[in-house]
C-alpha cells in the first residue's frame, strides 16, 4: 500500500527548476498575469517561460508562441486558459514529458454535483490526457514556494506582503481559505513559505501535499484544510510519514459532507456520519484539530519552537489570582494537568514573597516588580521544583510597558537558557514590536490566556502521538466463508463464533415445543427473539419477548412472536437464548466510502442513539486499541464498576472489539456489523443479538 | 426583597463631585499618588482633596493634615493608607458623614481562608466602623470614571493610554483582571469608560455594581468578571433590572470555589457543584457567560449596536465555500438558525452570477468583484428575501484591500441604512485604518468567522431574555409541617403526598406475613426495599429487590433485607411497593449557600452521574419553567418517545418538579430533597424512592 516515490513526485510542481504559463497575459492583474508579475517581483530562481501565440514578450520575459517552441521541457506548467482550451494544453504538455501542470481553468467537476455530468466528464478526460504527468487542480488558487520565489498562485492577497521566512507549510483543498490563512499568518508576522491549494482534487490530493510537506527537510509544522477527504491511501501514508518525521500536522477539517450517506441504512452508520470517522482517523495518527482559524494559527505558531513535551503538565504564573482561576478551567477542561508544586518549594517562594500562593497556579502578586530577580526564581522553582513540561506566564499590561518588559524578558529568559526543553508561553497585552521581542527570545505571546492553554496542551498530545509505541498486532481470525446474502441472525451469530466472537447460548427453533426443550435446556429465563432475514429491528415490532419464565409462557410466546411478523416477511423461526444480565454494549461496523471499514463501540442503544456516546476506529486492530477505545467513552464508569457494581470484563470485551476489526476488514463484502446487544459481564463479554449486512453486488 | 435605593447609593462612590485621598502621596507612582496624577491628568470634573499631615501641597493641589480640616464633607474618599491605620480613618469617614469610601489597603479576609482569623475579624470591624458608608473593598483596585475623570485606580495600565468614549461598563471582581479587559478593550480601541473593582467585596458587591451599571443611562453594555458570588440578592436584582432594562450582561464566571461543599453530603449536590447553580442563574436571566476574555470582548463590543434580535436567525455572504462550511458548523454546535434563501430568491441571484451557490450560506464567489453592485444585490436580497436577523459577511483578505474595501463598505452600507434593525458583521483581514472605516460605519469587524458567528448569536440570546414572557405563577402547595429529624422513606413520601407529589403505592411492613399481604393487595411483582433512617443509598448495600414474584420471595426477600442491613442501623421494616415500569428519572433539590433551594432534574441515576446530563433551576418556580427543564436535558428523546417507546406525561412530571420546588422554597429547614427515581409512566409520573433531609439544628 505504500508507495516510496507518491509524495516525491509531487517536487516539480512544488519546487520547481522551470515553469511555462499557458495563457499567459501582459496584465499583471489577470489570472494568466499575475504568476509571471509576482515572480518576477520575487525574484523566481528558475526559468520562466510565457506562452501566447500573439506576443514576442509578456512582462519582460520572452514568450514562446506555443509548447513546442520552448527552448526546454520546463518541469510545470501552469494553465490558464479558458475550459474549452485546457484538456488540450495537459494532453500536449504530457506528450512533451513535462512533469507537472497546475490547472487554474475552473469549470469541472465542481459545477456538477452528481458526479456524471458533462463537467465531471471532461474532468476525467483532463486526467486521461495527463497520463503519467501529476495534476494540481483543476480549478485551485495554485501553489507558492517563497524560498525559490515561486508564485503559481493567483491571489490578490500578494498586493498586502509575502510571507516573512518561516517553517510552516499549508495544504489546503480550498483555494480563498488557503489564501485567508497565510495572509492572516502573515499579518501576524508568521512565516509560511509554502502553500499549496488542491482544488478539485482530480490527481493531487490534501494527503500527497501534507505527504511532500512532511518529506520536506525546511518544513517543521503542517497546517491544513480540508472539506472532505477523497483518497484515504495518500492521507494515511502522509500522516504515518509526518508522524514518523515529528511533523506536527494541524488541520482544519470542516463539514459534515455526503459521502457517508450511502451506508446510512445500517443503524450505526446513521449515527456515525463520516465527520466522527474522520476524527477517529486523525486521532490514530495525532492530528490536532483545529475548530477555528485562530487557533489554528496559534498551534501552528506554538509547534514551530519545535517542542513536543510526552506527559505535558502546566505551570502557570500570574499577577492575577483571577487568571489563574480561568487558565485553570480552560486546563481542565481540555484534561491538561496542572499538578500542585512540591510543598517545599512553595514554602521556599512563600519565603520570598509572603503574599504569594504558590501552588499552582502560582499567584507571585505585584510584589515581584519591587525586585524582578524573583521572577526569575519563582519561574526557575516551577521548572526544576515543580518540573512542568509548558510553563504559562500571565503577566497582562504589566508584561508590555517598558519599564517592565526588559526585566520580565531577561528573567524568564535566563530560565528558559538553562532550561531549553520546556515551553514557554507569555500571556500579556503589548505593542507589536514588544511582542516581538519577547518572540526573538523563543516564547510565544498571546494575548488570551486561554488561546495560550490550548496551543500549550497542543504540543503535548503531538508529544503523545510521536512517542507512542507502534499499534499492537491485530489478533488472528480464520477465514470464513461469507454467504452471498446477508444470513439470519442465528446463521449470522454461527458465523462470528467461526471469528472467535462470542455469543449468548441459543438455539433456533421452528415449533413451539423445540422451543419449550431449547429453554428447559438451558435453564429459565429465557429471550424469545423472530428469526427472519426481513426483519432487521425486531424491538420496533416488539419481536422480542425478555424473562420469558417457564414452559407456558415460552408457548405463548412462540404464537405471540408469529402473529407479530410483519406480512409478507419470510420466517426462519423463533430463537430461544439464555437470558443473561450485563451492561449493554453495542459493537458494529460501518464500511466508510473513502476510510473502508471502521468499528464502533458504545453503551447500549440509548447511550448511542440519545447521548451520542460512541468511539470509532479504522479496522483492523489489535486488543490494546481496542481496549482504549472501550476506555475512552464517557459511559465507561458503568463497565469499571460505579456505583458499586461489579466491574465488567473489559479483556474479554477488548478481544471481541479486536476480533471484530479484524474480521470485518477481511472481508470486503460486508456492508455492516450491529452487534447490540452486547453483554458485558464480570466473566465475558456475550453478543446477543447480531446483523451481519452482506453488500449487493460484491 | 427589592431595594430600590440599593444601586443609587452607590452614585457618590462611582460619579462623585468630590473625592478624599487619605494617604495622599507626591509621587505619582505609588499608591497615594496614582489617583492624584491621573485626575489630573484627566481633569477630573470635581474637587481633590489630597490629606496628609505633613505636607501642604501635593501634585499641585492644596493638602489637609486631617479629615477636620477639609472645607467640606467629601462625597467619597480614597482610603490608602496601611492596614494597621484604615480602620480609624474609615470610622472617621463615616462620622463625617461620607457617603462612601474606596479603600485600596489590603491585608483584610483575603489573607484568611478560614474565614474566622484575625484579619476576617479586622475586615468586620471595618465594615462596623463604616456605619452607613458603603465601602467599596477593602483590597481593591479602586474605580474610574472617565465621563467625569474620576481616577480612583491605582493601575499602571494607565501610562499605556485611556479608554475611548464609549458605553460599556466593566464590573470585576479581581482588580488585575478588570484592569486587564479595560487594557484590552482600549487596545482595540472599545470604549468602557466606567471600571469598578470590587476587592474583598466586604459591603458592595458585583452585584451592586452591576445594578448601577443598569440604572446609569450612558451604560449600554455590562461586561462582568467575578471568581464567586457571595451576595444572591443584589445579584439577583441587578440582572432584573438590567434586563427590564434592555442591558446585556455579559459574564466571565471563572472557577468552581468551594462555597457549594456543605451541601454535598448528598447525592444530588455532588454532582451540582455550585458552578452549575451559577450558570442557572444566569440563563434564568439571559446573562451570556463568555468562556474568555476574548469572547467577552467580542460579544460586549457587537452588543454597543443595541440590535438585540428575537429569532435570530444567521445569513453568511461568502467569497468561499470553505468558510462557509465551517461558518455553518460553529453555527450548528451554537444552535444558531441558518435557514436556507427561499428558492425564488437563489433562482434570481443564480441568474446574477451562474457559479454563485445562493443557498445560505451564500457563495457569490469572487465574480462579484467584476461588477460591485452585485455585493448589495446579494446582500439585499438576502435581507428582504431570506430575512436574516443577522448578516456576516466573509470577504477575507479582499475585505481589506484599498481597491476592494471602499466598494464593499458602500455596497453593504447601503442595505444596512434600508435595514437598520439587523445585525451586520464583516470577516475580514485589513489593516487598524480599514477597520475602523468599518466600524465607523456600524459593522462589527471580526479576524476570524467563527468569532463573528458566537458574538451574532449572543445578541439573539439577549434578545430572547428580554423579549420572554414574565415567569409562570409556581403552584400553590399547602403549608406543610415537617419533623425535626431526617425522616425515614415512608414518612417522607408522606410530606410529599401532602405537598401534591404522587409516589409509587407502596405499605411499609414490620413483619414479613404483613409483607405478603400488601403485595398480595398490590398486584405482583412488587420492590420490596429496606426502610432505616441510617441507610440513605439503599442500592449500595443491596437494599432493594425488583421483580419480587410470588408470597414466597417475599418472605425470603424479607429476611435477607434484614440480613443486608449494616450493624447498628436502625430498622423501621420493609417496605413494599408496586412495581411500575417507565423512564427512570431523578428529580432533587440542593440548598445552595448562597442562591437557596435549587431543583434537579435529570435522567436515571446513571445519565445524572455518569453522562453529567442535569439541569437545575432556583426555586420556586412554575410549570412552563420545570417543563422546558425537562425538555433541556440531552436525554430528553428518551421522554418523549425515542425508538418507538410511548411518550412519557411530561405535563404530569412538569407538575411534580414545580410543586417540589415550591415545597423547597417554603421549607428553610429543607437541607436536600432526592426523589430517585421517579418513574415517567404515559400516565402521570411517580416518586419510587424519597429522601428528605432535614438540616441539623435549623
Amino acid at each position: 500500500m505504500r508507495d516510496a516515490a507518491r509524495f516525491a513526485s509531487l517536487t516539480p510542481m512544488l519546487a520547481p527548476k522551470s515553469v511555462a504559463i499557458i495563457g499567459a497575459s501582459s496584465d499583471p492583474t489577470r489570472i494568466g498575469g499575475r504568476p509571471i508579475a509576482t515572480m518576477k517581483l520575487r525574484g523566481f530562481q528558475g526559468m520562466i517561460y510565457p506562452v501566447n501565440p500573439n506576443r514576442c514578450e509578456i512582462q519582460g520575459f520572452r514568450a514562446y508562441p506555443n509548447l513546442a517552441s520552448l527552448p526546454e521541457v520546463p518541469d510545470v506548467a501552469v494553465v490558464a486558459v479558458a475550459q474549452s482550451l485546457a484538456i488540450a494544453a495537459v494532453a500536449e504538455l504530457s506528450r512533451m514529458g513535462v512533469k507537472a501542470a497546475i490547472v487554474f481553468t475552473a469549470g469541472f467537476a465542481e459545477m456538477d454535483p452528481t458526479g456524471t455530468g458533462p463537467t465531471s466528464i471532461a474532468q476525467a478526460e483532463l486526467i486521461t490526457a495527463a497520463g503519467a504527468m501529476r495534476v494540481l487542480g483543476p480549478n485551485c488558487l495554485g501553489v507558492f514556494n517563497d524560498r525559490i520565489g515561486f508564485y503559481a498562485m493567483f491571489s490578490s492577497s500578494f498586493e498586502a506582503g509575502f510571507p516573512p521566512p518561516g517553517r510552516i507549510g499549508i495544504a489546503s483543498q480550498s483555494g480563498a481559505y488557503g489564501s485567508h490563512m497565510f495572509s492572516a499568518m502573515r499579518n501576524r508576522g508568521i512565516g509560511t513559505p509554502i502553500c499549496v491549494t488542491t482544488g478539485n482534487e482530480a490527481d493531487v490530493t490534501i494527503g500527497d501535499v501534507i505527504g511532500w510537506l512532511a518529506e520536506d527537510p525546511e518544513t517543521d509544522v503542517i497546517a491544513a484544510y480540508a472539506e472532505g477527504i477523497r483518497h484515504a491511501p495518500s492521507l494515511l501514508q502522509a500522516l504515518s510519514v509526518a508522524r514518523a518525521n515529528r511533523k506536527p500536522v494541524v488541520m482544519m477539517k470542516v463539514g459534515a459532507s455526503a459521502i457517508g450517506r450511502a451506508a446510512a441504512q445500517s443503524h450505526t452508520a446513521s449515527i456515525a456520519g463520516d465527520d466522527a470517522v474522520t476524527q477517529a482517523v486523525l486521532d490514530e495518527f495525532g492530528v490536532v484539530r483545529a475548530r477555528t482559524t485562530e487557533e489554528m494559527i496559534d498551534i501552528a505558531l506554538t509547534a514551530t519552537r519545535r517542542i513536543y513535551p510526552v506527559g505535558n503538565t502546566l505551570g502557570v504564573i500570574t499577577l492575577s489570582g483571577g487568571a489563574g482561576v480561568m487558565i485553570s478551567d480552560t486546563a481542565e477542561q481540555l484534561g491538561f494537568a496542572l499538578p500542585p508544586m512540591p510543598e517545599a518549594a512553595q514554602a521556599k517562594l512563600r519565603a520570598l514573597v509572603p503574599f504569594a500562593a504558590p501552588r499552582n497556579p502560582v499567584d507571585c502578586t505585584a510584589q515581584v516588580f519591587n525586585d524582578t530577580t524573583l521572577i526569575g526564581k519563582f519561574t526557575e522553582s516551577m521548572v526544576a521544583d515543580g518540573g512542568y513540561k509548558s510553563v504559562l506566564a500571565f503577566f497582562t499590561q504589566a508584561g508590555g510597558v517598558p519599564s517592565l518588559a526588559p526585566h520580565i524578558r531577561a528573567e524568564i529568559g535566563a530560565v528558559r537558557n538553562r532550561y531549553p526543553d520546556r515551553l514557554y508561553a507569555m500571556s500579556l497585552l503589548g505593542s507589536r514590536a514588544v511582542v516581538e521581542d519577547y518572540e526573538r527570545d523563543g516564547f510565544v505571546v498571546f494575548e488570551d490566556p486561554a488561546r495560550a492553554v490550548v496551543a500549550l496542551h497542543a504540543m503535548g498530545r503531538f508529544g503523545e502521538a510521536f512517542a507512542k509505541a507502534p499499534p499492537s498486532i491485530p489478533p488472528s481470525v480464520p477465514p470464513i466463508d461469507l454467504p452471498q446474502a446477508t444470513p439470519n441472525e442465528a446463521e449470522a451469530k454461527a458465523l462470528l463464533v467461526q471469528a472467535g466472537i462470542e455469543v449468548v447460548p441459543e438455539r433456533a427453533c421452528s415449533h413451539a415445543e423445540e422451543a419449550v426443550q431449547a429453554a428447559e435446556a438451558m435453564g429459565f429465563p429465557v429471550v424469545m427473539k423472530i428469526l427472519s432475514p426481513d426483519i432487521l429491528h425486531k424491538s420496533e415490532i416488539g419481536g422480542v419477548l425478555l424473562g420469558v419464565g417457564d414452559a407456558d409462557a415460552v408457548r405463548a410466546g412462540f404464537a405471540t412472536l408469529l402473529a407479530r411478523a410483519p406480512d409478507g416477511a419470510r420466517i426462519d423461526g423463533v430463537l430461544v437464548a439464555k437470558q443473561i444480565s450485563g451492561v449493554e454494549c453495542l459493537m458494529g461496523v460501518v464500511v466508510d466510502p473513502v476510510f473502508g471499514p471502521v468499528a464502533a463501540f458504545g453503551l447500549g442503544g440509548i447511550f448511542v442513539e440519545v447521548m451520542k456516546d460512541v468511539v470509532f476506529r479504522r479496522c483492523p486492530f489489535g486488543e490494546v486499541e481496542a481496549e482504549a477505545m472501550i476506555r475512552s467513552i464517557k459511559g465507561a464508569p458503568l463497565l469499571l464498576g460505579a456505583r458499586g457494581r461489579p466491574p465488567a470484563d473489559i479483556a474479554a470485551l477488548a478481544r471481541m472489539l479486536a476480533r471484530l476489526s479484524v474480521f470485518a476488514a477481511q472481508h470486503p463484502s460486508l456492508a455492516a456489523i450491529d452487534l447490540n446487544p452486547v453483554f458485558a459481564t464480570p466473566n465475558g463479554a456475550y453478543a446477543a443479538d447480531a446483523v451481519l449486512e452482506i453488500a449487493h453486488g460484491r
